[in-house]
């Protein structure tokens, strides 16, 4: 395997972790935190952030494909978490983690 | 693949389904339906009964020790839901799903 | 929830279990059967359907491209499935699971 | 999160690469490898292992139960990677791993 898709792996599992604990975060303060849309796209990026993973590591021959959906479910989650009304450091640390996410989806995407 | 484990098997399916859906419908009404605990144990839920499904289905021998685990996760998201004090049809369906999957799960549990 | 969508679940949820079901199958079989494209593509094609149906029961805005993404695994798996120089009754339900779930998620793709 | 924890969750999250990398190799490399059963407890490792970390992720009250199945299935997983006939590298490094999140999983089961 090479360097830019164990880096991509990494990346994906990092983000994983980090909306998956946002969601607890957020759900945990309640309020515009816990607005249905923003915990629903955490909740979708942990997700295919997690698949996106095993594609790689699978080796599957389609993996671009769903690492390219996977930056744009990144792209809104970052969005979601860097434009929040009461963004707190929380949420900064999902955007930073999405961010860097979609930068390593969008170069092995396909 | 036996009848008891089929019918297993799709209690789970359809009771990961359910508790999906009743996150959605509770973080969409907000207030008391979307506290921390209530969505964590229907996240959790949803979760587990797609593993012990997917155990069954992969005919694994562990299966039935994942079944014993989602029986008990089961009846904690039976009882979050139906001691709910602002239980409404969601909720109950949820309850419904759950208690009908944590009986499925038990009898195939070891 | 409209009627496409339930349907476009359903597909997906099958195609999960039959995808799955039917790994396991091949790998009893062992020889052409357990070959790692075919077995791979099968084990993406369960993951991505059913992340294809959670996104649909959370009711999350990016649904449609998962769907897209969806449709295109289900088609490369029931190529597969169908295109086996061995293939048997198991691997034709699969192709069946596949190409009706690749039709369902289509009319979702966006 | 304490200590003890985030280790868990990270020990489980390697596990859960590692196992599935480790599918992936056994079945390119075909014969005793791809053995149904072999593959079989890996992906059932595999799937788990991110079981395990999400509910610890999420802070869910059941995440000790988890645990002490997931360290069930990683010992199985274990066993049947280092008591291969034809055991390689790879299959040490997943013993390896399994071992080291049974041990973490265990400390963390109720």
């Amino acid at each position: 395997m090479n360097h830019d898709m164990d880096s991509c792996i990494q990346a994906c599992l990092d983000c994983h972790r980090v909306c998956l604990a946002t969601v607890a975060h957020c759900l945990q303060r309640g309020g515009s935190h816990a607005e249905a849309s923003h915990i629903r796209i955490m909740l979708d990026c942990a997700q295919i952030c997690l698949v996106s993973a095993d594609f790689m590591i699978r080796g599957s021959t389609l993996h671009g494909r769903i690492c390219a959906v996977c930056a744009e479910v990144c792209r809104a989650c970052e969005q979601s978490c860097s434009g929040h009304p009461d963004g707190d450091d929380a949420m900064r640390r999902c955007a930073e983690a999405c961010r860097r996410c979609a930068g390593e989806c969008e170069r092995m995407a396909r």
